[in-house]
């Protein structure tokens, strides 16, 4: 395999030992001569176990994935699987440095067919879809609505991103020009995970914080190419497809033209991309990233709107962690469209939040949040933005 | 105001020093002549300030209230506000023991209008409602789709439940007599929440743990009266009204029904309860209570439901207990019927859930869950109920 160049980074394939893929993405001033390390670690074939199951009272997928809980938790630094390997620790990176890496999860909430073990993945109980079932779902498949228990393999791919070969650095302290290789990398995973055939929505995300139970304390976030369109993407497109048989315009670009409207929750904005605090925010730190155009994902942005989300995006989690004096556990969210259908009607878009609600408190979904759906926000969100606006990034 | 006999108990209400309600709801061999003691804590009037906002995206009611970020949170032991009073300690509840009490939450996300502080809680834009929205959302106004914002203020009611006079207990430590002490104040309280017009949903619940966010660990559960129909409960009576008119059946039966054919995910049962893992669980610990017959709600079940009811609860509650050698921080939920409509497409049952996924190990809400609503089970359904039906209760 050998190196390619996309947009600005060079792009490096490997496999590790247990057959899973790696890709290297390097900035564009790094030398990428030594990326050909191979990975000596005696592992076993990489193997699954996940099936997705539908849940009838709340029409939603749920991943049962049990091989992940004997995954890494939370190991001594010195035993980092994400940092690079050196004398005497082979980590899953097999290489003494390196910019942004991607490789495939070790413990998957889903995988390809090959990697999924047969007998803990069965397969499900399909039925012939006469009832609009598939389509209202997004699931791909020939399926309706089921007599008793509807489940399937989870087939799909997680992959891990890794931000730096910095152990004890965080997204926010990234430079523009690592956040762009940063970017780059989703979009080129963005698009080779929308050509697996069961994938139906691809997810870049960051979990970041040990509150917020992160298990590994280098910085990195994930891709998960979903076998369904997620829950709540479908219950937003649910709603822009109803605002747009009754306006005609699309409901996100509405959103976002009346929050510039307003004002009084702009946290920050440049020339192609707006940050606000959403009118009916649930946590107490949330930011919602538009672009100023309307496109369905990642890979749709063009070079000049990465350049400057790269600068915008630092700029707003910088001032999320200047608010309080004390970690900013957060997730980072982006909303892409659906791999196949909607793609009209979604408009991508990252949400950031934040379960900090004060130094030394954090928000929990307790009760009425995590059993009814209601959540019940401390903080006014007109207040999240003044506060976020004040501080210096 | 004078005690009253409701069932098996002893009710007597009582105000507290700010106006706050409280009822006493002692077991039938409590001698209740103690009840009459006067709040003399100089506390100023009750005053809240919420507002619920419409999430144009997700179609949902949002809460926000600023005020409860000043609550009560993780007091020593020996100023417990949910203690009985006693000499240098005065506590919410004026007595020196008590069995069971109710009273209105001193930081509520929801209170009623002369509780609500003017400045904080606007009136709402409303629109004529030419458009079914306040029906598809469970909006009781007359209202419409909004052009941007919309907001109203946050009426309600959030009443907590002391258990126990005994800081130190769990619900799980509780007698049967007790629990049936504690269904018939849930009882009595559905039935008075429901009879305030602005609440269209009555939600019974316990937060048990610190893991868990409960800011105080004596054991309480509570009660919110909210002013719209939950997301979750939404969702599940449009799965329910799409199965009906299908099926011809209610979905909730069928769902049970399956799973008494099937067996493989049974906990424990009684002539009038059955206890389940779902076939779709999202959390690594869960079991679904309901009654085999079709009922909207707490008070719709006869004496002898509820005497069962108690013995299978504290049965259950014990079982997840057993299954790990650690603390058990959970939430247990009661899906009632909305107070208005689709009360029978409902279906009383209890969802009681734990993050405990391993010994020292927790299920956290991250990135794929809290902002995609896909959940990942690292447990496998039928292991759960296994482990809980070979534990002894």
């Amino acid at each position: 395999m050998s190196a390619v160049d996309i947009g600005h980074v060079h792009v490096t394939p490997a496999v590790l030992a247990d057959g899973r893929e790696l890709f290297y993405f390097d900035d564009p001033s790094t030398a990428t001569d030594r990326r050909d390390i191979v990975d000596q670690r005696p592992l076993p074939p990489a193997m699954a176990s996940s099936t997705v199951r539908f849940d009838r009272l709340l029409g939603e997928w749920v991943a049962i994935a049990g091989h992940r809980q004997s995954r890494t938790y939370l190991p001594p630094d010195d035993e980092c699987p994400l940092c690079p390997s050196r004398s005497g620790h082979q980590s899953e990176i097999p290489a003494h440095d390196y910019d942004v890496v991607v490789f495939e999860n070790r413990f998957p909430s889903f995988a390809s067919p090959s990697e999924l073990d047969p007998e803990n993945s069965p397969d499900g109980n399909g039925f012939p879809d006469t009832t609009g079932f598939a389509e209202r779902t997004g699931f791909a498949g020939s399926i309706g609505l089921p007599d008793s228990f509807l489940s399937r393999p989870g087939v799909g791919r997680c992959e891990v991103v890794c931000f730096t070969s910095d152990h004890d650095a965080a997204f926010s302290s990234l430079s523009p020009t690592r956040v762009r290789t940063v970017i780059e990398a989703w979009v080129a995973r963005s698009e080779a995970l929308a050509a697996i055939p069961e994938v139906e929505q691809v997810f870049c995300f960051e979990n970041r914080g040990e509150e917020i139970g992160v298990t590994l304390s280098h910085p990195h976030g994930q891709i998960y190419g979903y076998p369904f369109v997620t829950p709540r993407t479908a219950q937003m497109l649910d709603s822009a497809r109803t605002h747009l048989a009754a306006t005609g315009r699309n409901l996100f670009a509405d959103v976002l033209d009346a929050e510039l409207r307003s004002g009084e929750r702009i946290v920050a904005s440049n020339e192609h991309w707006t940050a606000f605090v959403p009118f009916a925010a649930r946590w107490p730190l949330e930011v919602h990233l538009y672009p100023n155009r309307q496109v369905p994902d990642l890979p749709s942005l063009t070079d000049t709107e990465r350049e400057q989300l790269a600068a915008i995006y630092l700029d707003v989690l910088r001032r999320m962690e200047r608010v309080h004096q004390d970690s900013l556990p957060y997730i980072a969210a982006w909303h892409q469209a659906p791999v196949r259908i909607d793609r009209d009607l979604a408009y991508l878009h990252l949400e950031l939040f934040s379960i900090r609600r004060a130094p030394g408190k954090l928000k929990y979904l307790a009760g009425s949040e995590s059993a009814m759906g209601a959540f019940v926000n401390d903080v006014l969100p007109e207040e999240a933005a003044r506060r976020m606006r004040e501080v210096t990034s």
